[in-house]
């Protein structure tokens, strides 16, 4: 079991585990922030304390990532699924067209809302293979004109993830990292955009993770009809308050990265993912009775997809694990079978209790 | 003091002050919810546990507010801000026009955006005034063509309020309720849609409760560029759960829904919420030192707002209250003075706490 002793081993995608000291030191303070006399849910957003929150959290960021100084950090609501919107509402021309690279679900539903704003144009799509790989650099079809490039470095529902950043040459390149944010070292300056949901690795739900370069917002297209809540420009220049943020998710974002920081940062963390997933891709393996979704060289280090001889068996796989403490493994159904997403939080006892459960049940079942 | 000895008297607008048996509740189960061994942070929104949060939020909600059957009730992100949009984008043809009616800073703020999407009317504005009131009834030049009318009925800013549904023959009526929702008895059947983001009187930060009627959703514009994440009815057809919500402040609303319940639900703490607001006034009334900003037959029961007769007593008035455990009382800019925000969870002891401390400050530097 893991540390605190009522816990079971959350394999949910998202929101998913969330480190044990993190939770305990704001269950300590939830009532009575020391020194301030009121919960962080009560306290005004403009207000000290939180402004320290939101400027330490800011900062924490830029040291565990190198964010180079030129990147504005904004802290947004609405989740990935706004950014959708947001990121071709600010910096797709009417007239002009984005690329996209499409692997996996997030990248369709990116797809969707950006045609909404103008053209769209899919610079590789695996769908044919049902998203079981992402492409090589060679196979992109970019357009040298696109407003920008945008890609998934993770695929949370089938399992693959980019191990390099595509270069794009002049288009700037955005990135939803969603669901791999901070689970390696990550070269801000690549990007002109990278966005995650929080509630896979970095936080509870409601607050999205932005990085922007200023200098592409500073190029973003000017439409005088475009929310104001919609607008990058605007919750830069009133550094995320422009309305009331969503505090207690930010607050929590915070916590996570003080974790991150103490246990060696990004090298640190991706180590232990590496370590994590290499042991529960080497059971999949081992004897051919499980088999992973993902080709070998994109295999997710964060959710591991994988099914077993038939869907009977998934279906006892998943009662049985849940029956002992392994919570969360059903997969998506357009993959199907098991999917165990072990995100940065996400215990190593957790991985070895997951591989001897497989073992056990490949013996009975096999 | 309050209840928790470490607490001091939270006057803040918002993120306010809440009930300390919700914090309690919260924090106890916050590391892991009895029953499912994680915490309600890192659980699924697809999983048993929060579906059931989710529900029976909901189902208290409409018990509390009597919120008709055909009406759906959405738990959003954004904020208010984001509702701004969201109203007009769906149901203000672009050919068309609505009446606002402006009462203060938020109102002010609806109509901005709004103009982004097509015509609006100001029905009254109370500007000339600074925000001292709201109109009555005849006072209000209403177009009988309007898509709908909006107003807010609580200006946290100016503390001002409605007493008052205002009559609006064929348009629908919105309302923004950000500062009063569920301070007093609310007749939902006159309403078309109802917003208000939780972060002052039902929760945390983070949330936006929407009631809207459903034959009014069947109405809406068929904008095919509008964006998902602002479609009212996409957010009705998935119970909220299009994307991931914000779970927490979800939650943390539904244990202020029972804790509204367990205390006599809406009738209940307006009875409270008039005593504590007509101790407040009585005092302001009492000798002429202190000045009410908002004309009397309209002031509010949750920001009561009032002048000194200096800024250098406004300064050391609020420096004094808040070293006294008085916290959050400086006024807005735009109006000057003092704000005291009396929300539901604010206790009649912070009130009667107040009252002394004006009386005693009025005696030293009347």
């Amino acid at each position: 079991m893991a540390t605190a002793t009522a816990r079971v081993f959350n394999f949910a995608a998202g929101p998913a585990v969330l480190p044990v000291p993190v939770l305990e030191e704001a269950q300590r303070d939830l009532v009575s922030m020391p020194g301030v006399g009121m919960s962080i849910l009560e306290m005004s957003h403009r207000g000290k304390f939180f402004e320290g929150v939101l400027q330490q959290t800011e900062a924490d960021i830029r040291k565990l990532a190198g964010v180079p100084d030129d990147y504005k950090v904004l802290f947004l609501p609405g989740g990935a699924s706004l950014q959708f919107s947001m990121v071709p509402l600010n910096f797709l021309p009417r007239d002009g067209s984005a690329d996209y690279i499409v692997t996996g679900a997030w990248s369709q539903k990116a797809v969707k809302e950006a045609k909404k704003v103008a053209g769209v144009k899919i610079a590789y799509t695996g769908e044919a293979a049902n998203f079981n790989h992402v492409p090589a650099q060679g196979e992109l079809k970019l357009d040298p004109n696109a407003a920008f490039v945008s890609f998934t470095s993770n695929e949370t529902i089938h399992g693959v993830e980019f191990k390099y950043v595509p270069e794009t040459g002049n288009a700037p390149l955005v990135c939803d990292t969603s669901s791999d944010m901070f689970s390696r070292p990550l070269d801000v300056s690549k990007h002109s955009l990278i966005y995650a949901g929080a509630q896979k690795n970095i936080g509870p739900s409601g607050v999205v993770l932005v990085i922007v370069k200023d200098e592409w917002l500073k190029r973003r297209v000017d439409d005088p009809k475009l929310p104001t809540m919609l607008n990058y420009a605007i919750h830069a220049e009133n550094t995320s308050m422009y309305n009331t943020p969503p505090c207690f998710a930010i607050y929590i974002m915070g916590l996570v990265m003080k974790w991150l920081l103490s246990i060696g940062g990004l090298p640190g963390i991706h180590a232990i993912n590496e370590r994590k997933a290499a042991r529960l891709y080497a059971e999949i393996d081992r004897t051919g009775y499980y088999r992973g979704h993902a080709q070998k060289d994109c295999r997710s280090l964060m959710n591991v997809t994988f099914r077993l001889p038939s869907e009977e068996l998934e279906a006892k796989f998943a009662k049985e694990a849940k029956a002992a403490g392994l919570d969360g493994l059903k997969g998506h159904r357009s993959v199907g079978g098991m999917r165990a997403s072990i995100y940065n939080a996400f215990p190593e006892e957790g991985v070895n209790a997951l591989v001897q459960f497989m073992q056990e049940f490949e013996q009975k079942n096999g």
